[in-house]
């Protein structure tokens, strides 16, 4: 048993979506939660600047007495979590595995499509993951930069034509390819769920990096004998920009109300 | 006669759109800018964060023996700049009085509307400007919050359904009201110019707030005998993310080749 929170971040809202599906199967957990709202999106930065954002967000939750970070944000995970994990002696567990064993499992047609954001797409992370599980599979990969602009706006709903547009915009080669299976590999993705599982058709599976990483995360948890088994402390949420902002819209990442404080943090400090 | 360099920033790259302007008037000035791409955009950020990131700004293109800086950044002009011109003794020159001005002499029909970023607008500084020249002239602003994030991916074209969506959605409003003058108060929208002047119609007046900042700065400097008769050096530019994204997007701003080296810079150390 081990009683410790544990830490998650992001570049700004969307890991509130893995700690939807974190907390749903692991209620007892505490979460100590960073968004970098300061600087957000992570996405279409270089790899540089990514790693040297991620090392301040981890240096930051090690501030606490935490025993594992989950790292909500797919661009850190798919462009600098091997550089997080050289440098750092914690577990930290990224988005990229758990979402493509679990694509690798769905497919029935062997065609996986993946989307995300420029940095991760350039990285080409899934597709090597995808094809270390199996290289017969064909992964077609496509970035989607204005997802995060638009969801961050609240635009993700059904009936508004501007995710219309650009879901048909980014997604029509790949329905064309006929994959059926799409991993959402940026955790901001959720909020389209909707617009982009209507626009996909039926026969094709979504699979959320979050929810997949949560998954993976809780089980790893349970086998080291790393959880808890009562809430010791409430969740508690840091970010580097406004408070208001992020009360504003985090239970619409959550789908339920804020459950923690929330404070400010000077980032560039760590 | 004064051969110093002038500065020049701006959250990204939209500030090179006032570069163009004032080299157009001032060839033989040198230019030092300073983008801030590894923070960018600035727009739905809170005034605390703009306000330490211009600070940080300023404080790179002072460690340049510079005559005076043009706050190129609608964000930074409408919510910093006072706080800026406290702390600084130097002039600093921002986009909102010159467009103001130009709005208030273009007018006909007295009503200006105003399009900026969700900082812009919250700031209401514009407004403010225009009622201290003439408290009689009605003003409506309107944040456009994805402007940035679709110009900054390139999709700001006549005939892409995407800018056409977003320019009926967000101007729709101010068109009805029936203004017959446009502040584009945001240095990123003259890529949006064609769209925008083609939805408000023929009647109506653009202003854009960085040809009219590179205006007065040009007079202002000119009066005061501080320009220079010759280049003495070439222009240079900074960075704070990937130098080759810079170079790569860069001329579509300036409407030229980019004329000077690219270097990154650490920020978050000034």
């Amino acid at each position: 048993m081990d009683r410790r929170p544990i830490g998650v971040f992001d570049s700004g809202l969307g890991g509130l979506t893995a700690v939807r599906e974190l907390t749903k199967r692991l209620p007892n957990e505490s979460i100590i939660y960073f968004g970098d709202t300061g600087r957000v999106p992570y996405g279409p930065r270089g790899r540089d600047v990514i790693i040297k954002y991620a090392s301040q967000d981890v240096n930051f939750l090690r501030t606490f007495d935490i025993k594992a970070i989950l790292v909500a944000c797919g661009t850190v995970s798919t462009t600098a979590l091997d550089t997080l994990q050289q440098i750092y002696d914690m577990p930290l567990t990224g988005v990229v595995e758990s979402a493509s064993a679990k694509a690798a499992r769905s497919t029935k047609n062997g065609r996986i499509g993946v989307i995300a954001t420029s940095a991760s797409i350039a990285s080409g992370a899934y597709s090597r993951v995808i094809h270390t599980i199996d290289p017969s599979l064909t992964v077609i990969e496509k970035a989607c930069p204005l997802f995060v602009p638009i969801v961050e706006n609240g635009r993700f709903s059904k009936g508004d034509p501007l995710p219309e547009l650009l879901v048909r915009d980014y997604l029509t080669e790949l329905k064309a390819l006929d994959v059926d299976t799409l991993v959402l590999g940026c955790t901001h993705y959720p909020l389209l769920w909707d617009v982009i599982s209507d626009f996909m058709g039926e026969g094709v599976t979504l699979v959320s990096s979050g929810a997949e990483a949560a998954e993976y995360i809780a089980a790893e948890l349970q086998e080291k004998d790393l959880l808890t088994d009562t809430k010791s402390a409430p969740n508690r949420y840091y970010v580097s920009d406004s408070t208001e902002t992020f009360r504003k819209f985090a239970s619409m990442y959550l789908q339920r109300d804020l459950d923690g404080d929330v404070e400010k943090v000077d980032i560039d400090k760590y």
